[in-house]
């Protein structure tokens, strides 16, 4: 079904790594680059395509950009050697950071101009899915910029929910799903340390609260670290006062008030000072057990 | 497994009358009670049995307690007419309001001292599966009040979580999964009405999200009730400001910020100040839409 296609793809972290892997899976001619140059060797010696970014931009169909913020976009796309300068006619960027919606919309536009198509594609699932070519990717953009971006949507996303014509509603649900996200972990956080100050252990938390309607997505996947003591960082307490950020800067633009949210960030935020924000984001347990004096497992 | 039982039931609400329906199906002679005697009466014409309180009382095998809060339930088991002082000794109370922990464990002992069994049994699951007798309950009590109610939870409950061997671990599950509960509520609307603010329809929101990392039971349950427009309160938006004021109460005691939950509070609070106490819980989204001035399906 899919073609194969000559692919760039900027950014190496967890998420970027996977997707790259998935493309080189999927038969796809794929040139990484990050500014980790450890990252872009040890792609290449797993399959990926040499090259300096400036010599083979201009030959690519799909470039994929999945950096940390919107700053880091636009600086990939139409900073010094902007990208989308060089790019083909036709070409396609897919955009996967967690980006404002307005961002999105002016990158399209901006695009545009050069005759590139933009997908506002932020993606979801976590460094494993990553990995595997099964991301849930939330994007919006023309008919042609799905078109141009189908090879590398079937590569590397399980499920693509195609949520509009037009670039910037991709990254406003993405806002949605990262608001309702950061808020279930600090609710997840608040509410086990609660239950440990009234009797309730941490192992029957998590034992009782998935079969009751008190449970989230996030409850049931981020729970168990803090009961196991783990807090090797599948995604960093750092993501949150970014991400939350973001929906409270949009939030703000829009006249909206989001007191859960304001409340949720304030913990992330507290917990970065006080050193977490390498740590797995279930950290945000230690926050609420420094302030009441319970001990969490392992500590 | 089960034997036939005499059992009194208080409180014909919408949980308790669902009870009251299982112990009846269960082959139980049942005897129920409520303030309002227009449901006392439909019972009896749906196979409950007839009788004053005060005169039954002293020959049941369990009583069942489901009324408000923890004030109503003290004025039940020992108000005036408090029925415990006539119960027979190995009897049991099954206690099944949502109260604070403290308030479960000084039941629990002043019913010993009538040699009365006390099972501290929050309920969760609904009016729907209150009628199916397939109830969560989080239960907590002594080897003989487990063994004292066991008729009556084999007819309730679909399941039942052993969580100690003392009253109050019952109902401090409960007040954590109620936490849960209501913020992930409050957490729905904010990100349902904020998404709205950026093009996201409750549509798209409701296809999408259940799908991401972002859902949660709740939600699940709730946001369809926005896009369908219908507030029918299949639980209303007064229990929250109780049962999320329960769990300040204790967490204020134990010296526990829980800075989300108040958040979700407050939202809360001001759906009742607006006048949606009597709404569908998820009516906690109208105070989001008209702060900002989307409008929600149907309105």
């Amino acid at each position: 079904m899919s073609k194969q296609q000559k692919v760039a793809i900027i950014g190496l972290g967890s998420m970027g790594y996977g997707m790259a892997k998935s493309l080189v899976a999927g038969g796809h001619q794929t040139h990484g680059f990050d500014i980790n140059s450890d990252q872009v060797a040890r792609f290449q010696g797993e399959g990926g395509a040499p090259g300096d970014l400036m010599t083979i931009v201009g030959a690519v169909d799909a470039l994929v950009v999945v950096v940390l913020n919107a700053a880091q976009t636009e600086a990939v796309l139409f900073g010094d050697d902007g990208a989308v300068l060089q790019m083909k006619p036709g070409s396609v960027v897919m955009a996967c950071a967690t980006v404002p919606p307005a961002f999105a919309r002016d990158m399209a536009a901006r695009c545009a101009a050069y005759g590139v198509h933009y997908l506002d594609a932020p993606i979801s699932g976590g460094s494993v899915k990553a990995a595997q070519g099964k991301l849930s990717i939330m994007a919006a953009g023309t008919a042609e910029a799905f078109a141009a971006a189908a090879s590398v949507l079937d590569a590397t996303a399980e499920k693509v929910f195609v949520l509009g014509a037009a670039a910037g509603v991709g990254s406003a649900m993405k806002a949605v799903n990262q608001l309702l996200a950061g808020v279930h972990i600090a609710a997840m956080a608040e509410a086990m340390t609660f239950g440990m100050t009234q009797g309730v252990s941490p192992e029957k938390f998590v034992e009782v609260i998935p079969e009751c309607a008190g449970t989230s997505w996030m409850l049931e996947n981020r729970a168990p670290h803090i009961v196991a003591g783990d807090y090797t960082p599948h995604s960093s307490v750092n993501i949150w006062p970014k991400d939350l950020g973001i929906v409270l800067d949009i939030a703000e633009e829009a006249g909206f008030d989001a007191p859960v949210t304001q409340a949720a960030l304030a913990q992330f935020v507290e917990a970065a000072a006080q050193g977490l924000g390498g740590e797995d984001d279930a950290a945000v347990a230690k926050v609420y057990a420094g302030q009441v004096g319970v001990t969490l497992p392992g500590e």
